[in-house]
């Protein structure tokens, strides 16, 4: 891709919480950090992660991450915890910031990105002076994050954290010759993502795969127009994971499950 | 908070309509109002206030409006006069602009700013040259706000308004030893937020407040936490305002209210 | 209105979809095209669009295109065939510039921009390096877009095209003394807008025009306080369509509609 564009010094923060957009809590937290740096990039991820289903936040934001450019900063904040003793955390990778609870939102983070380093936000001159018990993402997440994105150093916020918590549960159980994972995401068109990547499979076997959702097999081919207009499918998605599918249909109105069902594939 | 940021000369314009983002309404909005001034800053505030309710928008818009930095645009339109012959305001503040129709959408922002001033829009000049009878939001309400950005003062837009419209309903009923509000707000996790608010009881008393809502009583806590899981529970919510919630869950779920509803402490 | 603004030199990219705002989709696209141009003004026109509908999405794209100023790029994807052989095309008229599949999404900028030049998306070098086969939103739209923002010229993305898809079923049928038309859209509000247009008419016949759906008839009016509230109205709409709504209410709550259905003027 040639290089057109104009300056990089602008700085995106992409947010990812479960505060969906009929309350103002997700333009607030837009203010606060546009007054601390009116330069930056807000770019929404997304705000309707089910409520409270950390799981689901940590797979979405493992998903798209990697699309966003270097030096992007991610606030992640889906917390049932908030008021209580729950740390908040600075999560630096090689190429990316994260910012939110330490609750296992950002489990894939530490299991994928072997040079990131952790540290707690402790540093109270980086907060709002005023830190409410239940929104600590106007009072200590978005003002963390603009903060980072004028250069502030990740070590001025608190000291570094060495066991931050992984949600084991996050992960598919590999047996050998098959992997059961489960959904953890409907997404708007209705197709069923599963936690399960081919990293986890010998790639060379692709087509002999075969997916199973409550019994019942799913064709497993490469791209939608593989199967008749109607027909259930599984492929390998946009975002590199197991997807069960309809071609130009909805998969979820066609299956009775819901976040957690189990998936198993056969190797 | 130590100042790291850059140049403050952009200006914030927040957006509250109940237009939802399913029609390109808001996109339209802010189309015209970038072209005006392409510096600007747009916060959605919320576009998800059920349909025509001017009172639950007055009351989003005074629980989050200090929130926002100093110098902000409020442009604020749920209009279900829109057509007929209800004016067209702006209201300016010691910190804040806020611009929409003369139907009682300011009337937290009359009775708490004291140094309030209320101009008429009447300068067709600063509206789009055809205006529709259906979307003053485009025609008059987002140019309006853009120019304010680009410096234009606020009594070149109109003549002073010294009668704008209060909704005294918006206001809880203060008694000898009890106050009866009610609910003006379900927000995304089902908590049922009311007008009650601290200021209009001894706070010395918050220990003996008894909350009640459809007869039955719900605890009054500091904390989420201070309950069960799934238990409900009232306390000050992060507005400020009194809130009816459960702990890890929804409140909407566990009783059967709607907007109105009516709440009565007792202290 | 008086020129009062900054600089034009930014571009407004407006985003159309069906992707909702539920997944990521539109925060990764947004992503890919800020880092190329920075210096962007992204607008959402809207993601909500039933999905897959076409149809929904051109007429929407054709009710508000002429709102945005001149110069602005519109990404407008709706695309059941991605992964298939359809083509990706960009559509230069003399104002704005389209990009998207050639599936009838274009289908009025056809019929009513007589200068549109239309180019098949062919050169690779402003695709993102991988392309896949279910997110040409993300891999070949957004950064075509953001490289026209940068002033890369149509003719450098591929060749003209000369046969783009029209879709004729979007256009009501005129016969001698009616026009029959159908609901495209289904507004926030439960307002029902039709593809008929004051256009196919002889507007000095205004008055006499009698609007029938489901064999119905409902007041053709200007305003919509010409009717009780809570009353049944016709009126051409603000995006200059005919529109059947409620004076204060809804009108979807009223009757027994779904998008494609039938609605005759007779005049």
């Amino acid at each position: 891709m040639p290089f057109v564009g104009g300056p990089k010094d602008k700085k995106i923060i992409a947010l990812l919480t479960d505060f969906g957009l009929k309350d103002p809590y997700v333009g607030v937290i837009r203010a606060i950090m546009l007054d601390i740096n009116p330069n930056l990039l807000l770019i929404d991820f997304t705000h309707e992660v089910e409520s409270q289903n950390v799981k689901e936040a940590a797979f979405l934001l493992n998903c798209y991450y990697r699309d966003f450019p270097k030096g992007s900063i991610f606030l992640a904040v889906v917390d049932p915890g908030v008021g209580s003793k729950r740390r908040a955390i600075l999560v630096k990778t090689r190429d990316y910031f994260f910012v939110g609870p330490d609750n296992g939102i950002f489990s894939y983070i530490f299991l994928d990105e072997p040079q990131h380093i952790c540290y707690e936000l402790k540093e109270k001159g980086f907060f709002r002076s005023q830190v409410s018990s239940t929104f600590h993402a106007r009072d200590i997440f978005a003002p963390v994050c603009a903060h980072i994105s004028c250069g502030v150093k990740p070590e001025e916020f608190g000291p570094k954290v060495n066991d931050p918590i992984i949600l084991e549960s996050l992960f598919p159980k590999i047996e050998q010759n098959f992997i059961e994972g489960e959904l953890l995401h409907i997404d708007k068109f209705g197709n069923l993502i599963t936690n399960i990547h081919p990293k986890f499979l010998d790639i060379s076997s692709n087509s002999k795969l075969k997916v199973f959702i409550k019994g019942k097999e799913i064709p497993f081919v490469t791209t939608y127009s593989d199967v008749n207009i109607g027909s259930l499918l599984s492929l390998w998605g946009s975002s590199g994971f197991l997807e069960i599918s309809v071609n130009q249909g909805s998969a979820i109105d066609r299956l009775n499950v819901r976040l957690g069902e189990r998936v198993r594939v056969i190797f």
